[in-house]
Parts: C-alpha cells; structure tokens; sequence
C-alpha cells in the first residue's frame, strides 16, 4: 500500500463518510429488529461511543469529555488561542431507529476534520466535532440534555441525578459506561456552530430539494396528562353515570386536531389505561401531548386551547385532570448570517435549496443559547425517521456534507 | 362446650356466612393493594379453593371436581336418584378485587346447606354447592369457562388448551394447583340451578331496593380492534399527512357513546399505543370494545354500527384496522318459573324487590343451556365491583341468603 499523495485543497472523502454510517448504524442492531437501539448510557450507546472515540483517535483528534458525557474531538489550529468552529450533533438513538438521525451530522464533521487532514492544512482556528449525550430523551428527560447542560441551560449535577424510566441514576449509569469526563461543560464556548442533519420531514422530498438551510426551529411543549375517573363493572354501569378515565383520554386525543391549527403540530405518542382490563371502565388514563409551533405566540395559544379542552372535559365528565410540563422549549431564530453562509455554498455547489423551519428539536438550538449556531437539512425518504426506514440516498448525504465542508472552509477562509 | 339443639326448621346461620366471606376475602390480599387478586389457577386461587374444601368437608358434603377444575360439594338426599338442585357461582376474581364477586354465592350455598345440616334435614332431592372454574377470564379466554364447559358450551380438550396472557397453558396450570380431576364435566345435568350474586351496578340502590329477581342477562360481545398506521417524527410531520393510529384508536373510542345508544353498554377498557414514545406518532394501537345488551337484535346493530365507524375512519385516514372477536354470547332469559318463585320468596319475606336485567355476564347464563335457571341479586354499593371498593352491607348480604335458603326450601317442598 503506498500512502495518498496529499491534496493541496479540501476534499470530501465519501467513501469513508458512507462506510463509517453504515458501520456506527450496525451497532445495537437487535436480532428481531430491523433497526438499532443506541439509548442513551446504554452499552449499546458506549460501544457507539468506543467507536468513534476509534475513529477521532485514528484522525489524531484531540479528545475531550465533560462531566455531562459530551464528546468532543478537535483539529488544533495554527492559532490555538481563538475558540473553535464546533460542527455537532449526537449518536444516541431512539428504540428501533435509523442509522442517519444525529449520526450522519457527527460523522459529517469527521469528514470535513478528515479532509484538512488528508489537504495537510490546519483551519486557521481550531474545529472541534462534537456528539452531544443524551439527544433524544427516552431514558432521562429532558431530551437534547447534553447540549443543554454544554449551555448552560441545565445545572450539571441536576442532569447527572436524572432518574431514567428503568430506575437507574444518570450519573451512575455514566460512570458505569465510562465516560464521565472531567471537563466543566460549556468551559469553552465556540465561535460558532453547525449542524447536519436529515430533516426527518418530508418538505424538502415533496418538492425535490437537496438542500434544507434551516433558519429557526419550532418551539416544543411537552405534557404528560393524567386522567383520574373510576373503576366500574363495563356490564352494569350506565353510560351517563360512568366517570371514565380511557373515555376522556381518548376524546381529548381525538380533538386534538381542533387544538393543532394555524400549523401547530400535536401529537399524543404515549397513552396507558389502569388497570387495562376488557370489562372495566378504566380508573385511569395516562397520555402524552407533543405541541410544536416555530410562534412562540401560536405555541402558547395551543398550550391554552388543550388547557381549556382538558378542563372542560374534566368538568363534564366528573373527572380529575392533572398536566405536567415535561419539556418546555421556546421557538429557536438561528444566526441569519450562518444561514446566509450555508445558502451561498449550496448556491455554490449547483445543489438546489430552501430556507426552513426544523419540526424537530435538536443540539443545535441549545448551542444557539451561547453562539451563532445553524443547520443544514437533507432530504428524509417519505419523511420518515425514529423508524428503521428512515432513509436518505447516498448522493445526498454526500451533497449535505460537501455544503458543510464548504461553509466551514468560507467561514475560515481557506481554500 | 355442648353441642347445638338440633332445629326442626331450616334457619340460617349469617354469622358463619359473613365470617367465611371475610376470611376467603382475606386469601390472595397483596401487601401493596386494598383488594385481593385471586386470578383463576394461580397460587391464590389454589388457596381459595383449598379453603373453600375444608369448609366443605367440615359440613361432610360429597365433594367432587371435574376436569376443568369446577368444584362441587353434594349434601345427599333421601331419595338419592335425582337430579340436583344446584347453587353456584365462583371463587376466582380479577386483580385487586372485592372479596363479594362470586364468593357470596357459593358461600350462601354452603349456608343453605348448613341450615339442612343444623336442621337435622335431608333434602328431598340432592342439593349442589358449585364454585366454577374461571369465571372472571383475566387469564384465560373465554370467561366464566368452567360453566361454559360444564354445560357443554366448549369442549374441555379445547379449554385445557387454553394459552393464557402469561404463556402459560391452563391444563398444567390446573395440575399444578392440584384441581384437575377426573369428573367429567356436565356428567350430572342439575334439575335446576339458583345463583346469587351482587348486582355490581347501581340499580337497585338507586332505587332503594333490596332484593333484585334476575329474569334475564345481557348478550356479551368482546373485541380486540388493532390499527395499523405509520410511525413518524411528531416534530415535522404535518397534521394532514400523517397516519396516526392512536389518533384513530382514540377517535373510534371516543365515538363509543354513538354506537352506544337505546342502553347498549359500550365500553373500551384496553389501551395501547406502540412504539409509545412521547415525539413518535403511534404506528400501532390496539384497544378492546365490551359491548352488551339484553336484546340480540340490539347488540348486533350496534356490532354492525362499531364495524362501519372502524371502516369509515380507517378509510379517512389510510390505517388498517383489523377486528378480532374475543368473546360473543348472545342475551339469556332466564326461566320465567324460577324467577317467580324468586320473588315469591322475596314478598314472603317482606323484603323490597324488582325483576332486572344482569348488565354482567354469570355462570347462570351458561347453566341456563342445560337446565332451568335464575339469580337473585343484593344492592352494590355506589354500584361498584371489581374493585376493593365492592361492598355491600351485612343485612343485605343476609337478606339475600335468605331469599335464597327460602327459595330452595319451597322448591324442595320443606318446612
């Protein structure tokens, strides 16, 4: 084997970005499952992790880890004393996933790391690739933890005393994987930030775009709604003297879409009856209600709609109503000026694009807390992710990571 | 201590009655709950009936078990000949139970019993205390099975075979308990059989009555409805493009007061939303429907009137939605004679009274296929039963017991 002549400019290598997604992608595949199950603090999310602790270690990446988890991986500058360029997202995954959703951002990074390497250059300030822990939340809320803590938003200690749906203690199950770092999160604030990622929605398929500049990011109200009626016999009650907790539930669920107007997204994903037997009006109903609206104004009148929903029903039906506040995140305006960075490389590359709103939360709108932060969208076959079909063609997966590699280069004016 | 005067005259012995019901009620009590959980074939089950034979044996009944573990206790007649008078009910329970469902009637048919035994008695024909198999069907499906087989309803290879909703198979588990025996069931056809048993509605304390003359029992239909739509982001999947099958499974259920009209009873006690995560639009629901009514014709409009709401709203929103029947039993009546001479029994004795419908499903529906049959029903109080709230107060329980013994003593033509 002879060694690669080194380039003089900045080129994407493809076939090593492809091949690491697909590799990252088959750890935590189960054998009944289709897809992989990386959840956070997980062994499956530590041997994700191992994994590309390998990979940075192979491109000579200085590696740090913070107390919350974060890694973070940099390429020294010529001028180590600026704060660095952090291209970010996570590896943590949902039940069941796709191998893209976060991934395909951190590796991205590696990428453009790879192809400095590989140009013999050094970016003129240090690029840090980060994978932020904890991204999607289902074992410990909130989710996008890890960014969250990196900014400032969560106090440290409170995110490593998180206790997960199985019981366990953050904290411990991070030390458990070994990677609780010693670095204070956030103890260096970059000068700015970007993000990759599938769209996980189907606009920019639907009308045959490569590229997403992402401009703002919705606001996320997250409720956990708790019905409490009373237990009867299905047989001998009477419809109108039953106090039935799964009945009102399910009409609150199914008004939902009177809830969701002016483009606000609801969504109820959880829901469990007690005790959830065929002939017993249930004594309880348990569900989940996912708003989402880039207004915060909007936002806040759908909170105030299902508030009124709930309360009337309750009313009406003699039943007791309580709503937890999960998650709360108000509407993101990433850096206009980013934005306009990430449009003018695609406009550069001939790729076809359009200025958006992420549905979805990401790192990226918890980095924007402390520096100009925005994102980059490929196309989401059928819009479909949190699923094993999640799916973007290899073309634009290497489209995204050329715009990527094209802003950081204008960004530190290199070649 | 001397021996009790024999009576020459049946009387009821309530104190002994009330004692046996608080202490089976004590059998299956969880540290953790109020109620007791005495699922059918489980440990508490076993220590239920074991219970249950010792009190038997102490009053020297004849005590057979069938093949599908129905128990039956026999105080022998003068002319031993002829067919039974039978009284039953069961000893099972749902989770976290009242201690009266069931029990009450198959401890009311010891206390007759004991009245021949005090008395110095023999019946003029053989009197049968039955405690069925299975009654509740929390484990195992069809529900109150072990009449259903003894009546020849379901043959008892088939109801062996049974696989329950924890894996196991019912004929090991009734070996296991040490109640497979070796009766065949249904080998002796009674010549007529009373059951009583709570109301669990709130008819007759509604009305301030104390005794309910049970001439019919409402049709039974039981499915299992499973929505089949897509699993997405709920983040950026807009409202109008998603197939959301918890929104559908919540629509349908929300609509059950339309399906139910003119009494129908229709009831979804079974929710559940897969993969179940908060920001994943449910790729799956499934929920259960009860419905019943006394009038099959009823009944089947409102089965024709659900399946044409699940078409119509699957087609709307481009799920698949597949029903599975679970359970059908069509309305019984009872036998008109009996059920005069329930109320008979109820005027002599003073007491308040009114000829019903049983909105819950009984082994007496099942023995009505073989043999003249009829119930007597006491107040539930606020009409509640399974669960631990179930109560009704002790004059009443011995009112009904009353009505019962009297009903058996005009039957067999006794003092």
């Amino acid at each position: 084997m002879c060694p690669r002549p080194a380039s003089t400019s900045l080129n994407l290598d493809g076939e090593t970005l492809l091949c690491q997604i697909r590799l990252l992608g088959e750890i935590g595949v189960e054998p009944d499952q289709d897809g992989r199950t990386r959840i956070a603090l997980t062994d499956a999310d530590k041997a994700g992790r191992d994994q590309l602790l390998r990979w940075m270690d192979a491109l000579g990446l200085e590696v740090k880890i913070d107390r919350i988890g974060n890694i973070f991986g940099t390429l020294r500058a010529a001028d180590d004393q600026q704060a660095p360029l952090m291209i970010g997202s996570h590896i943590d995954s949902v039940a069941n996933a796709g191998a893209l959703d976060g991934c395909y951002g951190v590796l991205a990074g590696l990428a453009v790391l790879r192809a400095y390497r590989e140009a013999g250059l050094s970016p003129s300030r240090p690029i840090t690739v980060a994978a932020f822990t904890n991204e999607e939340g289902v074992r410990y809320q909130p989710d996008m933890m890890g960014s969250l803590v990196y900014a400032g938003g969560l106090d440290v200690e409170t995110a490593l005393n998180a206790v997960g749906t199985d019981g366990t203690r953050l904290g411990e199950e991070l030390a458990r994987i070994g990677y609780a770092g010693d670095l204070e999160p956030g103890a260096q604030v970059p000068h700015e930030y970007l993000e990759l990622h599938i769209e996980q929605g189907p606009i920019l398929e639907a009308e045959g775009l490569q590229i997403g500049v992402v401009e703002n990011l919705q606001g996320i109200s997250w409720q956990q709604v708790t019905v409490k009626g009373s237990a009867n016999h299905a047989g001998t009650t009477p419809m109108h003297l039953r106090h039935d907790a799964g009945w009102v539930a399910s009409s609150v669920i199914s008004q939902l879409r009177e809830i969701a107007v002016d483009g606000t997204l609801a969504t109820a994903g959880c829901m469990r009856f007690e005790p959830n037997l065929i002939n017993v009006i249930p004594r309880k109903a348990t569900f989940t209600v996912d708003l989402r609206d880039p207004d915060e104004a909007r936002l806040q009148a759908a909170e105030r709609r299902l508030a009124q929903l709930v309360a009337r029903i309750a009313d009406a039906e003699g039943v007791e109503i309580q709503s937890a506040q999960w998650v709360r995140f108000q509407p993101v305006v990433f850096d206009a000026g980013l934005a306009d960075a990430i449009e003018a490389s695609a406009s550069r590359l001939g790729l076809s694009h359009r200025r958006m709103t992420s549905g979805a939360g990401h790192d990226a709108q918890m980095i924007a807390r402390i520096a100009p932060a925005a994102m980059i969208f490929v196309p989401s076959q059928d819009g479909v992710s949190h699923n094993p079909r999640e799916h973007t063609g290899d073309d634009l997966l290497l489209s995204g990571a050329e715009v990527l590699l094209d802003v950081v280069r204008h960004r530190l004016a290199q070649p």
